[in-house]
């Protein structure tokens, strides 16, 4: 092939949502860098909360990351932050993705890289967390973060929660952070012609992982109340093993035991197009597709 | 947006396919060109025709596809050619798709442009086709190339198949070519559950533009004999209007008439990602979906 280049995605979420000249700062270390492309940022006010998401050359998306950090240490103090959205630290998650001629395996070790290296360089103690966690307990993000910064400093004490990168106790103004790979996540919404969200919560259980469904989908009921409408909305977090079509036919069927109708979905921010190339080839029965046949892989190329 | 760059498509088709020293001497100016890249290109031997898919920047493109029209009329004689597809000339047909950040009105004036230098520096007829053509006559390829190299001679000294650049008689041995702007074609077949190619030539009938069907649809019914089946093996010519999934429900459609199931399709080649996107995108139902949304078109940018 033409271009073996490695592509790697990384989706940091840092602790500051609101003061935009700190929100410069922090997104700056991703502007004008060979081998580095910023995709996106958004915050959000009320999660008081920015989403990067940048692209490119592991050892310069590395690079740019750790130098991030230290401008997000440096400008957020976690002991004054408040805001919706559970978070324990100043660069509360690094999630590391791998796009293209990059194996999860190498996904794993940019993310011990980048691990070490920022926990030595700026004292924070850092877990490793999903596909890059050493124990079964540290893969889910939700049980590292249970207590929040506030509940940290006593809880990295504990033998269970030493961290796996850095001091034994947190950073004073940054608190912790995790870093790990994951495969990419799409965000999916299947709406149900109902106000019921008794019902959207009902087949959200059966369709999610955690309560008897699908491996890699998460699930639970939202209302939405301007349309009077529920959905179910999803976190498909291996769409390569859980294909987007299999978690809407599910729903589709769970929803038939309540005589309700899916009437559409949604699909938050970017998503890869080999989810929707899958979804097409599966409902057109194509045979013996490959994604090369696609002109834009070969344009990538 | 990061990058405007123009990438325009060219499939310029030759009347060579079993001299592999001839092939690699016209393929040879899409080789390691500045803003030319070179896809693909297949030789049919029973075809006697080699069919190059390169994509680039419309003026490198031009220029490398000019080059390599020279270097076809050096080395084919079409007064030795044969071969079983209908064929006009040593280049027989040179179509430009409009890719990324180019109207159809470019890829018209590009044709345009590579038509009039290639008929004056080459001393050959050229008609302009499809999107390109001055008249609705000459839209169609198959028009225009009805009576092939052997019947060229007479009939472009017919006022009406006066050639739109070059000489109003053909090359001694390249004959004449046709140039033009089209949209991407999907080669899109679906395969049914009966072995009765009469009803597969009844459903293309009824899916195609030219017999009531669908607008940018050619279809022929088409024996898999080795399968004991039979397929409506379809052009869809421009999926942008007309797109892939309405043509495979409308066979589903009409081949309940006949008791008979679609059991699977083919796409054939290359296709653009959108094609298949926009039949996710349908059966998902999912609202408010943009293309900025898939990963690689922000990682083309």
């Amino acid at each position: 092939m033409a271009n073996e280049k490695k592509l790697v995605q990384c989706v940091p979420n840092y602790s500051e949502g609101r003061n935009l000249e700190k929100i410069d700062k922090i997104v700056a270390p991703y502007r004008g860098k060979e081998g580095v492309k910023l995709l996106d940022y958004k915050r959000d006010e009320d999660h008081n909360r920015v989403v990067v998401t940048v692209v490119g050359e592991p050892e310069a998306v590395k690079k740019a990351v750790i130098e991030s950090m230290g401008v997000a240490i440096d400008v957020i103090d976690m002991t004054k932050h408040e805001g919706q959205h559970p978070r324990m630290g100043a660069i509360d998650v690094v999630p590391f993705i791998p796009i293209k001629n990059i194996s999860m395996t190498e996904a794993i070790e940019l993310s011990k890289e980048v691990a070490k290296e920022a926990s030595e360089k700026y004292k924070l103690p850092i877990f490793l967390y999903e596909k890059s966690a050493i124990t079964p307990q540290r893969q889910n993000l939700s049980k590292i973060r249970k207590g929040q910064f506030e509940g940290m400093a006593e809880k990295i004490k504990e033998p269970e929660w030493k961290p796996d990168f850095g001091p034994a106790e947190i950073h004073p103004t940054a608190g912790v952070t995790a870093v790990g790979a994951r495969m990419p996540l799409v965000a999916f919404n299947v709406n149900l012609d109902t106000d019921n969200l008794d019902i959207a919560n009902q087949i959200a259980r059966r369709v999610r992982h955690s309560s008897g469904g699908l491996r890699f989908c998460k699930a639970i009921g939202v209302e939405l109340k301007d349309r009077g409408i529920v959905q179910v909305s999803m976190n498909m977090t291996d769409y390569t093993k859980t294909a987007l079509y299999r978690s809407f036919e599910l729903i589709k069927i769970e929803a038939r035991r309540y005589g309700v109708n899916v009437v559409g979905s949604e699909i938050i921010g970017l998503v890869p197009m080999e989810a929707l190339i899958d979804t097409a080839v599966y409902y057109l029965g194509v045979e013996d597709f490959s994604m090369d046949q696609i002109l834009e892989s070969r344009l990538m190329e």
